[in-house]
């Protein structure tokens, strides 16, 4: 609120009422306690109470201190959530439900737009291209302001895309290539700069992790997101402990984004307390800044609002509504969203992965027979109890998680009906769909690790430099 | 916290301890609302009344939620301070005295030591040289540690001084030379290196003005700053803005300060609310991170560990109790400190400097005319109404501005004890006291200004330039 204490009201945000009606209430409080003069005094109670009625007209609701608005309390889904809504932060996603999260319930609750069949046409047509199966099957499912990427794209104008990963360890699963996969497609199909970041601080703050350690595993999980694929011509992946210090760009935008948003914003949105550590308190700024392309000089030749779009998994959007709240703010254009759903462990669709535990996904380090292993021990079956039952009633698809990871896996729509169809009718049985899964990941994931392979330290060190990409801007 | 959840409680400082009972209250709430077995709650709460208890054992209070323990209130001046105590953070300086803030309750309420005469007889001794008339006359009155260097410095182990600025206008008045005139004093004395730090950042956040703005500031106030004499291969002088983009090793330490301290903790220590933006909740890492000589690999040829020493106002004392609290927590030596009293205004002692306000002090910029009609106007006088009673009663030098710029500034001891004398004994007129702070200022200001001169874009910048200085570590 620095900013601007003669701003006009009805600007506001329901939050900035909020703190606006209580700067306002600690201020009368302290000139009372001061015993300030009644004339003064009483300006300010006249103003708290013309704060509290904008207030009340603005969100519906009386002030009551203590207690943000109801929209920005429902953002943060840990605190104020329904009794059966799923909870989605970034770092906790959890439901009760063996489909997995209800996801369309979560466009409504985060305000975000389905991508629906007249978007996935227009990408068709904007780029030529048969539209990625994430995109066909629903993996990406919601989007903020795509059509508006496509209104520019159409016009000539450029655009960016922007996606990362917390390196928590040096393992990753097949989960954690989805998003990077897809980023991939984009940047070929689009014909766009990259940037990729590796948020090895945040990893650092919120783990009991050393500084060093953070950033070996940024540079161990550089190799396998290199091994996706990425032209080195076109794509920019930067540690954060690295590239802080090397760009005065980047720390602009930060402190930028950092005077804009207060810690009530932060602890709606993120749930944090006041035993949180300052580093995670305005950590959000940090993933916040390379949407916008003046954190990224070299790449951009030093040009600004670019249009930045950003795959990346649901969970992750929190960050990006409060990037895009205080972009205009900062004189930026909002990043635009693509978001998927949640990979599901091998026990069920109810929780996230989680590296540390290794049944609960198959990871880029696996031996086929250890893929084989997790597949037939672990992966949850929507099959049932007896053959004699699965022949007669069939599987359940929705729940099955082989049936699941094949969704994200094999490419060949064809295919999957069929198997769809006769799991569903009960002709095909829980372990020959396994075998099916364990056929489609082995090759895939052995490739991985050859491709892997041929990523040297040197590569990785190219991918990492801030360089000029292979575009004009 | 989340770094040692099974640490030893008798490690832990009050604040640490409050935390973990209101941590603990919250996750008995929690499991009681979440209606969690009974044995679980049993447990949560047995383990909440024993961190109760060691919180009463250790502070001799006991737990009041949302009251952090006295010690700490006591650091935050602003909220918790006694009726008749002075009011002293980063950003405030108030007494009801005329004499001016009271430094002898302030070392008690700080926990510093005073700098007595043995200190000063020690530098002599290990300098070889006349002590500086701001150690003589008190004006650095107080320090941390400043023993542990002078060990050090006698047995040939290196230490490094660090000092700053934040730049918050163009106009920087003679009061803001006091912590650079005895930097330069004691770089000199002691030949090490110097690094000077301009929190353009800080100013950012905390006023009305544009990043740009903010880093031009940062660059005039450095010609000001270089204009004090010092040497260039022995100095490095940065911008917030443009160093953290250029230092990985400055950005590290910054957010292992981060990880450090909690927002409970900076609450505690600057008074800051949920209001504020999380830039203003995240800067006191920045202040604390040139503690650390790892800051500066270029400078000390990547050895870290190497002593600190930081001479500054005591209003910066807050951030630096925070980095000597943390410091041995992230394996760092503490910085050591010497601490100057408020340079008063020119209308009496009971107000710090403000930059804003142009007849409050005598700029670097003023002419000679100026000077002598702002101090013919402007400064408080201790004398007497009338010539007679004056004659009679003689004056008050202890209120007195221009008695006690002449103390700042005029460096002959037996002219200011007879100054002192005549004008005590009614002898000397308000108005021939004043003449000598006139002729006294204008040559000095007038010096100033030549050699700000010739300070060139071109030196500024040698000045900025990360580099190696003279120095073999």
């Amino acid at each position: 609120m620095a900013d601007s204490p003669n701003c006009d009201l009805k600007s506001l945000s329901p939050l900035q009422l909020f703190e606006k009606v209580t700067e306002q209430g600690e201020k009368v409080r302290a000139l009372k306690a001061g015993k300030a003069p009644k004339d003064e005094i009483d300006a300010a109670v006249r103003m708290l109470l013309s704060l509290k009625l904008s207030y009340k007209t603005t969100t519906g609701q009386d002030y009551q201190a203590g207690l943000p608005p109801k929209d920005l309390v429902l953002i943060n889904n840990g605190t104020a959530k329904e009794e059966d809504e799923d909870l989605v932060d970034p770092w906790n996603v959890q439901t009760s439900n063996a489909k997995g999260v209800d996801y369309d319930k979560l466009i409504v609750r985060f305000g975000s737009s389905k991508i629906d069949t007249d978007l996935i046409n227009r990408i068709e047509r904007a780029t030529g291209q048969k539209p990625h199966h994430f995109l066909r099957r629903g993996i990406f499912f919601s989007h903020r302001d795509m059509d508006q990427v496509l209104d520019a794209y159409e016009n000539k104008k450029p655009f960016y895309l922007y996606t990362g990963r917390g390196p928590s360890s040096q393992a990753m699963h097949v989960g954690h290539l989805i998003p990077f996969m897809f980023t991939k497609w984009l940047q070929e199909v689009f014909d766009v700069p990259l940037v990729i970041q590796l948020t090895d601080d945040e990893k650092y703050l919120w783990k009991d992790m050393t500084i060093e350690k953070a950033y070996e595993y940024a540079r161990e999980n550089a190799k396998d997101i290199i091994a996706c694929g990425f032209d080195v011509n076109k794509t920019f992946i930067f540690s954060d402990l690295d590239y802080l210090g090397t760009s005065a760009g980047f720390y602009k935008n930060i402190v930028k984004v950092q005077k804009h948003v207060t810690f009530n914003q932060v602890k709606g949105i993120f749930g944090f307390t006041d035993s949180d550590c300052i580093g995670k308190i305005s950590f959000p700024a940090i993933q916040a800044a390379p949407s916008f392309s003046s954190s990224f000089p070299q790449i951009f030749n030093g040009k600004e609002n670019i249009q930045c779009l950003i795959p990346c998994a649901i969970d992750q959007d929190p960050y990006f509504r409060m990037t895009r709240d205080v972009a205009p703010r900062i004189g930026q254009p909002k990043p635009a969203l693509l978001h998927s759903v949640f990979f599901p462990a091998l026990q069920g669709a109810q929780t996230k992965m989680s590296a540390s535990d290794p049944n609960s996904s198959i990871f880029l380090t696996d031996t086929p027979k250890q893929i084989k292993t997790k597949i037939n021990k672990h992966a949850f079956s929507g099959g049932r109890d007896t053959i004699e039952e699965h022949r007669k009633y069939g599987g359940n698809c929705d729940v099955d998680v082989s049936f699941m990871y094949l969704t994200f896996f094999l490419e060949d729509d064809d295919r999957l009906e069929q198997l769809k169809q006769a799991y569903t009718s009960g002709e095909l049985l829980t372990g020959e769909l396994k075998k099916v899964l364990i056929e489609t990941m082995q090759p895939l994931v052995a490739a991985h690790q050859e491709r892997r392979k041929q990523v040297t330290d040197e590569i990785v060190q190219q991918f990492m430099t801030p360089r000029k990409l292979a575009f004009e801007f």
